[in-house]
């Protein structure tokens, strides 16, 4: 039985309310924290294995954001703006292809290389003034982490070791770059962006919403980091004779090579501000990575990614890991969905956090905090 | 054939427009209309004979609000917003059901005794100046007429007697707390609320739109009350032979049992404002209570009740009322909804209401007034 | 081979952008461009012999205006709003239909003559000041220009010869009047009616996205008009042993009696501002009328009309026309829908037009012009 304790720092019910309703469900307050945050800050888009080759892409589209993640003849991962810089009109709209060596618009066949670069624009010949070189496409900021792959919309992106503050050297034992996504599921939740990582900050949920979860690991087990920030995280204990948040905790898989045997009995929780959440186990890595489309609504794309020795191995199944965390989004998603509706209502006022519920706050003061600089 | 006259007071034309667009149109004097009215007067909620017992319960949801009414363990009716004060989850979703002694949150578990108050909030132990007594549901007034359930969701409701101005005694000899809901209908109107109860508030429309009822009550009988501060109201004669509001105006149940000879044959259509329509009959009792969703959007629930005696009868059936009013109710809905259309269009200006309106025009001016009172 | 060359003059970069985002987007905006365009302007309804007989009619809607247009007993066409002048009510839903001598409301029968008049009121003897002749429909101008029947929303339309600019003339030899509707499709974009004017406004895209209509007629053939105040047009010509733009450029039907051998190798295409596309083969024509119904979303009605002598022919069909511009419209549209996405979206600017692109710069001047003077 679990001899756990409520060690952390107390409370004040005075400091520790959450959020106005208007936070929640006024699209003039997304439009602000879309510039203040998601188009001001780095980031997750995706994996750099999704795009091996030059030419291939991949597109993200949140708030009224679609952009292009590609690689160019030198291996550079790129990004761009999905438009036209003739007459506006989007470039790709299939979530993911390849370009035959250049970007070409149905409309008009302006014609770029992967590089941005305005390689052929028809008919402007009589334009005085013209100059394909003022014509590129609009590019974003992009850095790698590992192989997670990070897009910048900033025309002054702060620099990403910045944004990482030292997360690639804490989980470099885990050689993240190495390991190859092996399944993929997307959710649409109808729930402001806040609640999922609200939900994701706390565990206090965990035993009566997450009984397979808390049969593997202990909610009250592990402890947060201080709130960063950029980030958000914690780690939970697996249970004695638990390997890993399988459906039966068990797994056929190895552990990841470089991890010490302290790191074998834990799973990571991060959330890397505002989109990204890291969840790492001994033998496999959890992605998530959030696309805010309105107050009230957000895309959540699902990854799970492995080893690859492991996948070579004859008998290779991802399903036991699956299963597990389809089961336990669902669950989250249908609570924050609950508390998109709750919140949204008449008879919502905030309400006590507490003090296991510190990144919440340390959430929403991230929020006020990146907003107001950008009053 | 009828020799019925229009003997009511004259109006001039001057007095007596419709509204301009925009009260029907406007989501934010919708807004403003919910504030003011809705959300400040008595509505009808439903029937005491849905929840017999401890921890039955039934949600009404209208604009933004989400209102729980269940039984406490004394009998008492209690009415609640639907929202967790821990962190603003929607505690109920389905329509109704029975609370197993406790309103528990699904999400972390705090526990609200029948009566509101909190009885458990786990892990709140170290949140300094926090105490349970200090966060109960959300309360709503209740009250309760005849076995009719009305909520009030102001902070400091009008005496609920002072509401029902006396309806209560005019409407005793029904002995409506005696009856039972038989029948339910819900309709989904794309209409403004005003514009249902206009429909209800005259019967010019009738000899066009309803046959059927043209045929057992004549358009120009019985009379209405002069206009009240809360309620709307008047009364139709039975044609000679006609016993109900029936398919074929013949009915096998009873008169009510105390009902005066004279009230077995007429209709009384009562609009209490702003929510609740009482349509009794010398066998029946119709109920309708409607839930503004929007400004162009409204949702009816209709009930049929009956006398226990009648029902218990071998061979009891609603259906000739129901049928009779369903298909009456269909045809008011379409008017209604294409009075929503005229109204939004660009063509549209106030136009002259007649004599016969003047319930009407009674109910603009209600609106009006509310609304600048709140202003 | 094509020895077309680009001979129009040059335009500056520095003077013809594309409009910025919220041309595009905002709900407002359109608002105020239907105020000082579609509800000020000339709009194309429809064609004569839709309605040949007194009391036929069909409805038009467009932004939150529904007309009614129809023929009245001395054969003179009639516009009117759709709604009474009673309570707001609409009067028809159905898209076209024939009025049996009056209009009648559906909720309390207030009668209108074909001619709008108000024929009767029942029940508004009692109200004082109240008369007849003061509640006609409210009435929307009509004008005929050789079958297409024209209406004006404005109080103070400007003459319609005005409007027209000499098209009469010009088009005479074409006998529209003569030609019969055969054949209907009606499509629903998702994009701002602008951007459909701008893509039936140049021919760079027809060799990228039409390879059927540039087989059939070289894209840099032909030449437009300079832009005119109330209509933007050209003419292209037919590749050499191509009669007329058919499926396979073959027609079995006689050129329209008037034309001169000149026009018999010609397709006109005329944009009479703002909703009025007409294309003139030799052998047919072709009309495109178009309905804002949101600023991202238009509605496009287009017809095929032939000469009445032609299907009179034993093996007549229209196919051969319907599915060349079936084709070619749906490849507009998507890319319409496309222009409509791209921007809408966080990477658009504004971008250079070509010399070839005269005719959008003027319809984008054409746009500021007028909101600006009814600012």
């Amino acid at each position: 039985m679990s001899t756990y304790s409520n060690t952390r720092p107390a409370v004040a019910v005075s400091d520790a309310m959450t959020l106005p309703q208007r936070y929640y469900t006024d699209p003039a307050w997304f439009q602000r924290e879309m510039e203040a945050i998601h188009f001001d800050m780095w980031l997750c888009a995706g994996r750099a294995g999704q795009i091996p080759d030059a030419g291939d892409y991949f597109l993200r589209q949140f708030a009224n954001a679609s952009v292009i993640i590609t690689r160019d003849e030198h291996g550079t991962i790129r990004a761009f703006h999905n438009v036209c810089r003739h007459r506006g009109t989007m470039l790709c709209q299939q979530e993911e292809g390849k370009f035959a060596g250049r970007i070409q618009c149905q409309y008009h066949a302006w014609t770029y290389k992967l590089d941005g670069t305005l390689a052929n624009a028809p008919h402007m010949e009589k334009v005085q003034g013209f100059c394909e070189v003022d014509y590129p496409l609009n590019s974003v900021a992009t850095a790698e982490w590992d192989g997670h792959i990070f897009i910048n919309l900033s025309a002054r992106p702060i620099p990403f070791e910045q944004h990482l503050a030292g997360l690639d050297r804490k989980f470099a034992p885990w050689r993240m770059a190495e390991l190859q996504m092996v399944e993929r599921r997307v959710y649409h939740l109808k729930a402001n962006w806040k609640l999922i990582i609200q939900n994701y900050s706390e565990c206090l949920h965990c035993p009566i919403v997450h009984p397979l979860l808390q049969k593997q690991s202990h909610y009250m087990s592990g402890d947060n980091e201080p709130p960063q920030p950029t980030y958000l995280g914690g780690r939970m204990d697996l249970r004695e004779g638990v390997q890993s948040l399988t459906m039966d905790g068990s797994t056929k898989r190895c552990s990841l090579p470089g991890l010490s045997a302290d790191d074998q009995r834990y799973v990571y929780y991060y959330c890397l501000l505002p989109n990204f959440f890291l969840n790492l186990h001994p033998d496999y890595m959890l992605t998530f990575t959030m696309w805010p489309k309105a107050a009230d609504q957000t895309d959540i794309i699902c990854e799970w990614h492995f080893h690859p020795d492991e996948i070579r191995k004859p008998g290779f199944t991802p399903q036991d890991a699956v299963q597990f965390w389809d089961i336990t989004n669902q669950q989250d998603w249908q609570l924050s969905d609950l508390a998109q509706q709750g919140i949204g209502s008449k008879g919502y006022q905030p309400g006590p956090y507490s003090n296991r519920e510190e990144l919440l706050l340390a959430l929403d003061r991230f929020v006020l905090q990146r907003t107001d600089k950008k009053r």
